[in-house]
């Protein structure tokens, strides 16, 4: 089981993140772009108003700094007797903190969520460098993604 | 552009669909299970609760049976300067209805709905055989699905 180091903290993303260099961290992932603070309260507010759907979750570090981001949706079916899936997104970990198994203690947290409300399987996208990160996280390759983009 | 044959029609899924034999058509893709009439409105009634989220269309033949059905769930990000992404979910094609190009027309209706809320890509997994048939949808292969299951 992944430890967090001591004063480390793993709990759900709070509107007050964005004080805590939450964006510069998630930028490690792709373009963020430069988002308010009322547009993030914004988002924030949409996640909360849907809470059965939307899990994110941070690392803090003993600084009080975001040091990685992660979210888990919740999508309901009606294959599998109406079950539901988790979709694990926009995993990012601050490249100064690689090496903590922060990315591991994320992945286990969210699929933990998942596992909590019930569904019968998480999945996420990856390039092909971090298959070998996942498939320690206990996932294993299951098929293709597949793009369009506007 | 896709044409659907004369008689055929797609549109919004309908909770009387249950009658079309909507999950017949579902259960070509994986295991549906046995879901009552009240199990199905229940699921419909939360989609319909969700309308910003959930869009499910379906094709209906000219014996006003569901022959194809397939979704697309909007998910709200941070990156990309707060952007929404699409999934495309759950597609099935009635096996008596293949090569009459459903498949493409609904995933051609499910892009467009993604584009039209303003998505800035829709996303999909898919299994090695099915690569060929995203591909003349638009799609481009773009990295690994990882799965874990409970
Ligand atoms: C497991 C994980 O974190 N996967 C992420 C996905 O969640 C994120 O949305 C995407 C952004 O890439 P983009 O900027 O090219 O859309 O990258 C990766 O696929
Ligand atoms: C584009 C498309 O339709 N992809 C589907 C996915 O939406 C569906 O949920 C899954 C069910 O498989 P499962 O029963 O093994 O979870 O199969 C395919 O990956």
């Amino acid at each position: 089981e992944a430890r967090l180091p001591p004063g480390y903290t793993i709990r759900p993303l709070q509107a007050s993140d964005y004080h805590r260099g939450v964006l510069q961290t998630l930028a490690v992932l792709t373009t963020v772009g430069d988002i308010s603070e009322s547009d993030f309260i914004k988002r924030f507010q949409y996640w909360q108003d849907r809470n059965d759907t939307y899990y994110n979750v941070v690392i803090v570090n003993d600084k009080d700094r975001v040091v990685a981001i992660g979210s888990v949706v919740i999508e309901r079916k009606l294959i599998h007797h109406c079950a539901s899936a988790g979709h694990i997104e926009d995993i990012a970990v601050a490249s100064s903190e690689q090496g903590k198994k922060l990315g591991l203690h994320l992945i286990n947290t969210l699929t933990a969520i998942a596992e909590q409300v019930g569904a019968y399987k998480v999945i996420l996208d990856c390039s092909d460098k971090n298959v070998p990160f996942y498939e320690k996280c206990g996932y294993t390759h299951s098929g293709n993604e597949m793009v369009l983009k506007f």
